[in-house]
């Protein structure tokens, strides 16, 4: 049995991995905690989340007291808190000797030069980042299980590399073309005015600048235009991709890239027939759908996943039993 | 040609009041209104609602010298402004001379007895107040024709008054239950938690305490029990009214009475069919379904209007027509 | 491990049901058939559902030589077939000893005389009715657990009756009025108009006529007024419930009366707080909340349950692990 | 005045226009049509949809008496029927001396070749076919001035080329890659599983093989892959364009290439900020908003309409007006 404390757990990641790991036989929650200010320390997760009435958790504040009891007790911390905050928090945990299951982004690039870029700071523990694996369970198992600290991949980065990565070695030089629509809890729990009931409608953003699109490309070694979308639903995520592939490929070529998920219960690959959001929503899976253009040389796939599940919780879970052999 | 100011715009309200009043060939947008404060003054409205991109009006900050420009060039305002805002505003134009649409709560009541309890401030016009008419427009409308200052109801009052002052004489002493669902945007424009797109779902909520709920009461003549509900949807409200009718009412009798609409264009009245929230949703209509079941007594009525226009803009466009004989 | 036979197990009902065996320690599939007519026989549940993309089953055409080998092999048979399907299926297997848990309404009423007028054929059963329990799982386990023959609830009286059995004694002879909304699951999963995408958004329907108003009055003692609402969203029910209570009655005694739920997993009950359909979709939960004003001795409850979980299949599941002692 | 008829009046598409053309000061409806099989012959459009309550029209069955008094009474007729139906009709009014708008695809392709593939039949109707012009009413006005045989774009192809049709000479052979969003709407009225409340959820359909790729790809003159999608709303398309430019395409090319609306109040073109379904949704208008990144030499296009309306019946109208000079 295998003690987990949980970093930032009244967000929408926070609360899901937390019924994952309280439902899972082999993990018990060794508590959850949410920052010294936050309004909501000191109460129960099933105040802020009725759904998750039967789980017996209160929010603590996170006081160095606490830390000092957290590696006292835990075998790991997963951090689903802000960038900024995992930063310090992953690299503190992890010098303590607990293993790291980090959902932010602050340790999802290996280069250090990205993160002044894309998140706005710099990494101030590149020791601790060279340690650092990317958690996309179906691809990076073998280096989750030996290293402590996992950085946790981002719900289109999941979706996206999950139909890429198969591909890779058919792709020509030109871009592939991502465009994914997520669910509204990708933009989290808080309140504003663009993920306010009335004003989500359909709708591109972060257009051609997004912090996914060089996640994807690093982890694909590829460049690609990726355009994502605010979608009218809670969870979530579908990315259709359309990929030039090599003249002469053929149809059989694609079907045997995608064997390489012959034995990923979590990853379904079905050809010309596509996935729909709600087919994963609330599960850990990702459906995979593809069709192929052999004259035009044009393949378009799509791949839906729960944007809080394989694309934040259910896959850092996955890492979880990856990493602890459970 | 009317020349109406239009106060508070920037709201939900105020913006689908501004789009009708500019289209109507008898009336014009003397300008837009924000509080001096306002994040939104000096933007276009166009840039705050692009559905509204043909609008050509500019957020004017409410100073001092705009009030008395508004004086000078228009016949009347509109009021979309919070209450206790609207409260001193409706009198100090009503006092200069010019006609008033209040669709703010500040005048529904006649009693100043009720505004510290629902609204949390003491009527400081009792003066004016003394002259307001309820702008319930299928009801109102010789009164509206010869006041100045017009207090146009709320969506769920509008909603469920409609369904039942025709059955007035009808009732026996037994509270009529109104169930009532409205879209997200009755709740405004202003972001918070639990009007943020993943936190909605069908909810009741002002259970046995709404400030509507006495001002349906007092317009009845009778007490109600009113719950509203939350819906997950934009626009529109639907109320579902039970009631008991006095014994030996007959269907004939009923009929009879939903007939005084017979010549109200704007409401639709149908026997054993029922409306749909969807099928009144940017119109200025209210359709009502009723069935009765003599031997128990009892009578089901529902009523769906848009909650933005009916509830309020096009209601005030209303009022605004027949107060101008226009 | 009990062996359990799923028939109609291509609707949405007995998909579900389906998933919960499946994932239950205690219980196995026996297998999943559909009538012989069926266009979905021989196929994979998994290509209905992708949704149930991990379930292995395939969809068996019901025939006599079936029916024998699931006499043979099952302990208990799951009925989610259409009313006078189950009404002969139900006494067959009953008949050939297993236990029958039917979700359809075919055994829910005690009275033969109700089953011409609510479902339009006479019951054919009589015999086996009589044996037959009410499977509210809350109220009526010690039944549950001693007859072979369990009609489970209907989704709108599930979420009724439990609001409103615990305020039995303190109700006076005034009909209970109740409006629900469900979600368009509740219509099953068969091509209509009327639950067509574009047709969705809510309305009443089957007014002072729905054949699960005396399904609720008889199983509480009491005539309601029950005013169903077709909700534009897929799962999930919301009972909103206006009662008057007997003079004198306290806050006390109603608090009282729902601590009948204190051992309850399933039923939570909050005071002044109400539940939304959200939290409680893809849970076997009922959340209940309510709020009583002593001056005019009114109270409003709210309940929130899946209907096509607690509504169905995971009271279903209850009574099945009920009646097995699992 | 001109007076118009309306075949196929009982579909969304026909019931928009029959209020598009009734509400225009200009024209008059002549009458609402459909087949003589119909189930709705006979039958009122407000009872079809309460919507338009206030339209008091009839659908009449289409006998060949009732064809030679429109063809006496009308100036012009709207198709808003099937494709094969459409390419009858359209021929036999067109050679009576009306001027046709087919909001079918029957005359969308000049070459006949592409009728067998894309539509399942011949086109019987060559000759006439050879006078039809695409209805696109900002590119087209002075053919659709011209002629009386008036192809009314497709919804899909409306959102892409108007986005497109501005960059062409900026173009690389490379194929622009459209992912379109579509409103359920676009799929018609009639009840299908697919379509059906509880199945709709974001999916791919037609990839790699949908009938408007080549219509996309006619009117532009340039290969494109083009992907539609099913979106869980009711009316809007939203289409994301990713192009790639010309090497040393500028930024101020591209703003002058979308001058061409500068004079085109329904398109409204923003540099850098991208349009949501719900801001186009019951209007005329075309929202694009676009982004170039000079270094990679792609831009992002997005374009919003709605689909009944400038993805039909709108654009009808706009073809009605400019042809008769309105």
């Amino acid at each position: 049995m295998k003690n987990i404390a949980i970093i930032g757990a009244s967000g929408y990641t926070g609360a899901q991995i937390t019924s994952l790991i309280h439902a899972d036989a082999g993990l018990s929650v060794q508590g959850l905690y949410v920052s010294e200010n936050s309004l909501d320390k000191g109460r129960e997760l099933s105040e802020l989340y009725p759904l998750y009435s039967h789980l017996p958790y209160v929010l603590n504040p996170l006081s160095d007291d606490v830390k000092a009891k957290i590696v006292a007790e835990s075998d790991a911390v997963v951090l689903a808190t802000e960038h900024s905050v995992s930063l310090e928090l992953a690299a503190w945990f992890y010098q303590q000797g607990l293993a790291v299951f980090d959902l932010s982004g602050a340790y999802r690039f290996a280069d250090v030069a990205q993160y002044p870029k894309w998140y706005g700071f710099e990494h101030t523990h590149p020791d601790v980042l060279a340690e650092a694996v990317y958690g996309l369970a179906e691809w990076n198992a073998a280096e989750i299980a030996k290293t402590r600290m996992i950085a946790v991949p981002g719900c289109y980065p999941t979706a996206s590399l999950t139909a890429l990565k198969p591909l890779k070695s058919l792709l020509t030089s030109a871009y592939p073309v991502i465009n994914a629509v997520s669910g509204v809890t990708g933009a989290g729990r808080k309140a504003h005015l663009h993920t306010s009931f009335c004003e989500v409608s359909l709708t591109p953003y972060g257009v051609l600048g997004h912090r996914h699109q060089p996640e994807i490309a690093t982890q694909l070694g590829q460049e690609v235009i990726f355009t994502p979308h605010l979608g009218n639903f809670k969870r979530g995520i579908l990315a259709t991709i359309t990929v030039q592939l090599q003249p002469g490929t053929t149809e059989e070529q694609v079907k045997q890239a995608y064997e390489v998920y012959d034995n990923s219960p979590l990853v379904t690959v079905k050809h010309n027939a596509f996935p729909k959001v709600d087919d994963v929503v609330h599960t850990p899976n990702c459906h995979l759908g593809w069709k192929y253009d052999a004259n035009s040389g044009y393949l378009v796939v799509a791949s839906a996943i729960d944007n809080l599940m394989k694309g934040a919780a259910s896959q850092g879970l996955q890492c979880i039993k990856i990493h602890f052999n459970l």
